[in-house]
């Protein structure tokens, strides 16, 4: 018997599992064993639908009407957002068919009420698109490591800003330069908020933390900091004296009974495996307490690589794979979640200084006030920003500490420019 | 009801299982909702498993009388070997019970019949742990990437001769040097020629590409060059002039159809995020038409990783994941293996010379009558071996037509030691 799939939303997404599900459709059944076919497409543009492929009779406008009349095993929520997408997983879910999507956005927020509504209605929710694109990254998190406690996770898991920061390392681009090209390029969106402040990334990090952890964890549970304020003399600077390079990291890792979960631009060991991801691909890296460090690699956006994702759960769905997202998330949730100003780290700090004597000094005086000790400090003769930049990096230190000396900083009259703090991880 | 897990085997990975079950026991139960107990450990040690904390009334001598009379739902063999070690699969198998294995000289020998016999036996046979120690790297090809045509995998898949590479390369160590520390340092066995001369990776990527090409493949079918012969001098000549690394590199593609299954020391760009790969970790690169690149990396061996992969195997069954090996594989099988003599790549060609006039000339000759097109040539003014290297890199050539041509110039007089041939991929 074949395994019916009913697909709301042929946008690029939707448009890349169709394509999938035609050209290899015969190639999965030798898998498998098992057929697996189009029950229904549901989009706006219905014309588009039939141009793949899609027969007349199987492509609809009306998704509730689709998933009403219908017969099918899952449905495939492609369209995004966080409203009628929202409606279209009930839906689906109160007719008892298995859900797939790709909505991040949607999960971080609501998958606590959606996943328990999946459990009463004895059907499965499945997301393996919604991080890391085509890398078979939360199967490899939930299934591949279900033996071990988890201990970190490292992400590069926004395409857009790796991209950005790769161009700014290997051609020294300013931050709106890069941006520019990724523009050009088709990487990143004429508004590029979402990606290049973290706020994609925080998505995705509250998904891969929930399951990690066992306890939910929300957008809004997320520190996030993004990308703008770096310069390519930080990246220089960062390589050529310390040897770290900058990525956009996702981390979220269990310290002293609490959880922290952060996005921001971190520098981490030049020689290490995730500084060798570059341009649009994302990694993620993964510690357990068994198998140690794993990371996991592969294009994290796109059409074709997410319909890859998603295709997979619909096979799981096929073959009759029952995991789900851990038990646990439907009872614990007891651990709490660390307050950013408890964060500790060691830190770059970068300020923008006037070119006279004693600057140094003023600035040692008031790190040294709030117990912050330097580990290294240098300072470049050159033109920046109308004076020069003073580097240090420090021990580990409260991010709180590091903001309030970092705000009286600024208020000298020798400084030019609000400082650049950025979290270092040694990984 | 709680799963029940029968372990024959306790050495260094049985051990770990049954550590990873005591300790990370409760924790699985709060992912998977359902309790994962071990039923009896086998082993002709029962003092050792005893002193793990296992109940004295589950240990046992007998696998066979264990199997017999325990009541369990999978068997886990991890006595390694393919005599006892095959019978007590079989013996599990047709009492139906699921098996687990590390056994990747088994599989990759016997995986054709011991599958039929587990399919008809309608039970499930899994092996994680056979390919990349903690890496998921069989679920990723199997169920993550399910939607993809597999058009090439690259492992470095021997963490042996990843440890012994990286010394080579990182501290210009001979390979005797370098095969010395990894013994010393518990990376190498006494004889360790499965390692170091490719068959245990042979092993492994006959396993890989058998589910990735939906074809047998066996251990024979697979061309296999070890790295004994490489010297530093190769190592430092091909990042230095070259841009490359040096890996033990397992590579299995369709080209033209028929299917190229080897293993060899390979140059790879240095750029290419396969050569961050270092010291005793793995990592195999899977690319599918859809999903593109993927990478997955981690610890290849070892207690707790080896450990970590079993107990996916063991979890998998315990919530009802039926994924098994490609159906295909009952009933194909017509993809030809390519004989190595139709290898086309390009190569790197190490001569050691006598320091004289013409001799660039006299081995020129010889490759231009076999059509071999030189890149490019280097000769460096250094005692090696009691002549001078003289380095060369060719176009795409047939390995047949490179052979012919090292053999007649290993037999010019001015030519003292035999050549040293390195493919490239260019990745």
């Amino acid at each position: 018997m074949s395994f019916k799939v009913g697909i709301v939303g042929c946008g690029t997404v939707g448009s890349g599992v169709v394509k999938l599900l035609l050209e290899n459709g015969p190639f999965i059944e030798k898998r498998i064993g098992r057929k697996v076919e189009i029950a229904f497409v549901s989009d706006l543009n219905p014309e588009k639908v039939i141009s793949l492929g899609v027969p007349k009779e199987k492509v609809y406008t009306d998704a509730f009407k689709a998933i009403k009349e219908v017969e099918c095993d899952t449905v495939v929520e492609l369209i995004g957002g966080t409203t009628t997408a929202k409606r279209i997983i009930e839906e689906a879910l109160s007719n008892k068919r298995h859900v797939v999507t790709a909505n991040k956005a949607l999960l971080a927020d609501y998958g606590n009420e959606l996943f328990k509504m999946a459990k009463e209605k004895g059907v499965s929710l499945k997301f393996e698109a919604s991080v890391g694109g085509g890398i078979p990254v939360i199967k490899a998190l939930r299934e591949g490591l279900v033996g071990n406690r988890i201990e970190r996770i490292y992400g590069i898991i926004n395409g857009t800003a790796n991209f950005i920061l790769t161009q700014m390392t290997q051609k020294g681009l300013s931050f709106e330069e890069a941006l520019k090209l990724a523009q050009e390029n088709g990487y990143a969106e004429a508004d590029p908020t979402l990606d290049v402040e973290g706020f994609d990334a925080a998505h995705k990090i509250a998904i891969l933390s929930s399951l990690a952890f066992c306890r939910w964890v929300k957008t809004e549970n997320v520190f996030v900091d993004g990308i703008s304020k770096l310069t390519p003399l930080d990246i220089e600077i960062a390589k050529e004296e310390f040897g770290y390079s900058v990525k956009l990291l996702a981390v979220a890792k269990e310290v002293d009974g609490s959880l922290e979960v952060r996005v921001h631009p971190t520098m981490i060991p030049e020689e290490h495996i995730l500084s060798s991801v570059n341009g649009v691909f994302n990694a993620c890296l993964i510690e357990g307490d068994f198998v140690g460090e794993t990371l996991y690699y592969g294009k994290g956006a796109g059409q074709k690589p997410t319909a890859s994702a998603v295709v997979s759960d619909i096979v799981d769905l096929a073959v009759g794979n029952s995991f789900s997202i851990p038990e646990c998330l439907f009872r614990d949730g007891s651990l709490p979640i660390k307050e950013p100003d408890q964060f500790v780290s060691s830190f770059y700090l970068r300020f923008t200084a006037v070119d006279r004597p004693g600057v140094l000094a003023k600035i040692a005086l008031i790190l040294g006030k709030y117990q912050i000790s330097i580990k290294m400090a240098l300072q470049r003769s050159i033109d920046f920003n109308g004076g020069v930049p003073v580097v240090m990096t420090t021990h580990p230190a409260k991010k709180r500490d590091i903001d309030l000396a970092v705000k009286e900083i600024d208020q000298l009259d020798v400084i030019l420019k609000p400082t650049f703090v950025c979290m270092i991880e040694e990984l």
